[in-house]
């Protein structure tokens, strides 16, 4: 159903081409102070149009908290958020009335429900996760202010152009911020010119190949992002991204997701494993086909002695706390946060939506062929990180309450760093164990 | 928590070394026939000490049906099902009562509660499987009578030991029968002496480095189960198992998950999607660090125009019914089911028990080593099977109910062949979709 | 929480002084026809303002549908439906700052949260009940296409003055249209003068004690909406409201709700029996104070030999399906509906809103006087009808979604009598169900 | 379904002749105390055959917990408890094949799921209910320890016998100990004799009609429990029942909780609310047929100036915490627990099982007459405590568990009488809570 958490329940509503998406968030903690203001920011940054690279339809997804709130603070009561579409047109698809696009939901909707939205992919659009990044935005803040959690989302591989293994680990390790995402992520589109482009102005492909440059795909000095925190990687996406765009075709990529600084001890054994939990969050978002955590996929290649995290003593903590000299595990055992970051990976499938004509049929069972008119996004990944981080602290959150009911004492982070500590501006304390 | 699902609700408990394991559920289709001996099979094929791959722990695993049954049908009221645990000594793991053991919940147990079960893994050890089990026998038996559905899991790689792509492609598409996994994949002990013993009786590892031989170690003629249908694979996982064995160590490895001949429309957006239900019940099962759905991970180095799967007519298949040519989406598309093949691949981390010696910190943060006494499985993936079958079942039956709650019309198997339809004994009927 | 509802999920939201309120309706069934104007009825109904028997605040509380449908039809996806608030003023309540209004909920908002709305009641406020007569509208819409079935409210008493017992009964077995309820129910306010003025224009009570009449109390020709069926006793309780008005009292009065023509076999044992569902539904209404079922609480007073309703064969119906001599039991047996109507009866307390001067206490912990400025229902009673009707419709279709999901064929309407099938228009043994 | 609860989960399963009766019991709180000798005392009270009064059906019910303990303590893990049949014999009601016994549930279950238990009551007999009550045990040991909460139920009428009004209220208010109810609800059987025996012993029933006393009705020195504590009601309670066992008949009553010394706060607006969850839970229960609160339907018939609980300053409390003058309201105000006890009370139907010949029709359609054969209950009331306390258990730890979640503080009881603090032993303000 359009509902995700067991105390902290998100429902989300909407259809693309209706009249508004949104949701709303119960569960909410009261006192909390909570504007609009603290919910754009990151329904700015999951929005399209944004450059070149993603697609240039114009949405301003200004969000209004209808209720839930007064002065400016949280009352512990439903907060509902809508977003008004700007867009109904309802004519832009209309082909997709005689035969379904492939790799994309109508046909589906059309089995289980026996009817589909006639335009675009109602439900199944993207426009659907608007919803969740509101109500990520607000989980997120709570999670913030309360533990100093942060949670940080990028774009490690698009195709074959990924970041070194070795500096894919790195990263992962510190964990940049959010705005060293944005900021590094975000290649000039001369950068894509320097590595695509030879000295005569003609274009070729990351392995060589000339490509036929189309008129109107760069945009001089535009700004192409790919949230990829790594220069070099993020400048060789920007040139594959661009090759896609050239040649009317698409491609998925790999976004990791880190949280750190939360407490340890969440996750219901043993169905609502945090690991359980955070997998169906991701895996319900639209195009995921993966999810990995800690070494994930990597771990079956690994020996026990390797992999497993061996404990060590937690310098300056209280008694009862303990560290593991590495984090293969990504943050979790048994199901249960150890309270080292959660790393997880998850794999985002090539858009469905691409300009060359594809072979398709007709429901009444003829062959036929489809051209999905518009522009699209060659690669969704750089839009993704608000999603994917959005849906991580709705899932955290709802552990959270669902730990805070089996204890008196508040959780605790228990293996913060100096500097989190200072963030946080309290002692790193921790609940008691007899 | 302990249940999964909304309409076919599975809730289990025990503890390892408690006085018994077992399950609830609820929400079992009435008048269906259903005794002791259709549990026991998956709990026998789940069961360790079957050859000396796996543990020699004798367990017998045997299952009484307390309640919901009368005359050997279903009353469609909850059933209770238990096995008694054999073995409940308590002493057996006492040193850590001291110190966690690197890659067990027992530290994080303590965290979240405050408390840990003294021996074994308590409530995170995988006898808290066997209520999975036996509530998957009962959901497949359903689907298969209903619907014809079958689920078949295997193993496809150990460590780095894995069928060759394009045959795991092909094993993945024609879908072995669950006998074949099993007679297939067990590998006479000598076949083991074939590909790591030279001539004179020396042992070499897979790479043709002498390995020092324990004593007890090989088993003259036993079979030792790998539960890979491939045969060369298959003999050469035994042999990195054995490898393993002698070196006191342990590795992990995928395990691949067809559920095929299932209705089209199952999965309930956007939260409760095929892909994300089935993710949390994988992921909700001990040891698991990876989930991935049709071409998965690889997806993401695809294009658009590659990874789409083309809609064609289906030949025979009444109108409104289409199939794909291909089905990189592993029969999902926004989180419903095609008709298609659902094609899934787990990843299991390498067994956390392992007989070296590792270094650990006592609870009271003091550095200590920790030798894990007993013997231990290099390498879980072999018991693997029934239970991905039986959280799939439990997953797939789930959505079902919930689909059926949607419609006056049974639900349907699209794309039912020849073959599948006699075993379904009726024709490959679907509802009118005006 | 502010959900309700397994398949057919309710979630409302929305404080009486903020933006605005409504709700999503998760799992409503596909391809039904749907607009504004099927949901505006009831909240027509439900509104403030209508007679001088009721608060003359205006408020139109017109609903909008901001997804979940196309071309006024269902698309099976959530449906959100908003009521913008007219009045956010929030000074008008600016008293209960210092001190809480006795029989309100502002004090254990405060324990609850440690926030309180400052204006009116907030959440707690009779407005969020717009979300659940919009929400039961559409569910009503979809059980009387469907199945035939009738729900219909009224108030039997307010106060002390009752419809007379046998005459309760005929009603609750011939169960009157709503419109007669409306209409009946309506008295002129010549009516009331009739019973409490004398011919020399003076007021008396009920009991014959003078009252003092004050100016602007009545007015000449308007419509006192009771909605109680039975003439006689409508003009009485118009009279005894009057009487409270004048006196700046307010009272309370039990309800009747039949729901008819429904399917047998809803309710799920054993916790979520029909009766303790719909006993959660209507409890969950502000000002609830008693839940009864069939006979209710004067069952306990019978005999056995009296009480149990006898089956007999029902004439025409097919085999194995019986009917009772009696209904007694209001139409459930073991929490599971036999087919027989629902009758059930609720208890409202007496409006907390009195113009009156009354005693409390300031949330520092000293004694304080406090009187409620503007206009108050002095019974809500008339106003209820609306809110049991949707409650109850709620809670019956998520029933019947999930006794759906248990099995292939229609659910039937056991005994439907030939007045019901004409009003069906189509035959007896199963609704629909061609 | 048969589970209940949101964080305190409780499962239960089992018919009345298959192999056991139990429940899961999730989301206990760790670290707690807790043996078999916990459950039993509520069990022991739950059982037949404890006098004449009731059944003499043997049962002892001996409890079996088989996980979520060790050494004697709570895991914090699910906790299953198992009470075995000892009487499976299934003719006893094979009559019951052929027409279903009026007033219980195997009509319903046939047109429900199409089978019912062959053999008695099955799924909805009072033995399902075992598994409630040793979940109840254990909330309210949990409970009691915590904040000092006492749940006490007891016998309020039966049939027309019931206690004086005034005195009814005087009850509530102080609210007798479970041990008061048992020991001066208990009536010697000499007592009824002196109520129902003239001079000559000839029997007389409570209006002075002479009735035919039947061999082996009365048994001399017998001690008949009502559960009623007030004794000169229970003796004319115990001659009522003792009328209609002589009379082959039964009849039904009203039980009253007192649930007191409990956190404010609990409930769950809007559909949560703490009357909501009681009703439910109360009408989930067998043979109940009403719920009230407070002043319940009573307070239909009051003034709001009488109704409303005035806020009195809370002596000795801390700011913030106020006091009401009375409590109608029965504890809540909003949904949500104001601090002052949950006063509620449960209408009970006459027992359906009667020995006399009762008309019905055979399931095919031609009428017939049964006689349940055996030994019946004429009233179940005496009974319904535990069940009813257990169900009050559950519900409030379900809800203190919410809303823990909402606090980092410790909830607080805010109302503890001098004398309520001393019975707890410790001081008023902050149950535990150091």
């Amino acid at each position: 159903m359009s509902t995700f958490g067991t105390l902290f329940k998100v429902s989300t509503f909407g259809e693309s081409h209706g009249k508004g998406v949104g949701c709303i968030v119960d569960g909410v903690p009261p006192n909390m102070e909570l504007t609009e203001a603290d919910i754009q920011t990151q329904l700015t940054r999951r929005r399209p149009g944004q450059s070149v690279i993603t697609t240039e339809r114009k949405e301003f997804d200004k969000v209004t908290i209808l209720s839930g709130t007064e002065f400016g603070k949280t009352l512990g009561t439903p907060i509902c958020m809508v977003v008004m579409n700007e867009d109904q047109r309802k004519h832009d698809y209309a082909t997709t009335d005689v035969c379904p696009r492939p790799g994309h939901a109508e046909y589906t909707y059309l089995q289980k429900y026996g009817c589909k939205a006639s335009s675009g992919g109602g439900r199944s659009s993207a426009r659907e996760t608007i919803g969740r990044v509101a109500a990520g935005a607000l989980a997120e803040k709570y999670l913030a202010q309360t533990y100093g959690t942060q949670i940080v989302c990028w774009v490690s591989s698009i195709m074959d152009i990924e970041i070194p293994k070795d500096e894919a680990r790195a990263l992962e390790e510190r964990c940049p911020s959010r705005e060293e995402v944005d900021t590094v992520g975000a290649v000039i589109h001369g950068e894509v010119e320097k590595v695509l482009m030879d000295s005569n102005g003609d274009w070729y492909d990351l392995t060589g190949k000339p490509i036929a440059k189309k008129a109107g795909v760069e945009v001089k000095g535009a700004v192409l992002h790919t949230r990829c925190p790594h220069p070099p990687t993020a400048a060789r996406m920007a040139a594959r991204i661009m090759e896609l765009r050239i040649a009317e075709d698409s491609t998925g990529g790999i976004a990791t997701t880190v949280i750190k600084t939360l407490p340890a001890g969440l996750g219901e054994p043993v169905f609502d494993k945090v690991e359980a939990e955070l997998a169906k969050a991701m895996m319900s978002l639209p195009a995921t086909k993966g999810f990995e955590i800690g070494a994930g996929f990597g771990c079956t290649r690994m020996k026990g002695s390797e992999h497993n995290d061996l404990f060590v003593p937690a310098h300056g903590a209280k008694a009862g706390v303990l560290d593991t000299a590495t984090n293969h595990a990504g943050g979790t055992l048994g199901g249960i946060t150890t309270g080292k970051p959660l790393v997880l990976r998850v794999a985002i499938k090539p858009a469905s939506s691409i300009a060359q004509s594809q072979q398709t049929a007709t429901y009444d069972g003829k062959e036929s062929a489809l051209e999905v008119k518009g522009r699209h996004d060659p690669c969704v990944l750089s839009r993704c990180p608000p999603l994917l981080e959005g849906m991580a602290a709705i899932t955290i959150l709802d552990l959270v309450l669902r730990q805070k009911s089996r204890t008196d004492a508040p959780l605790h982070c228990a293996q913060l760093t100096g500097e989190e500590r200072e963030l946080n501006g309290r002692p790193a304390k921790r609940a008691k164990h007899a």
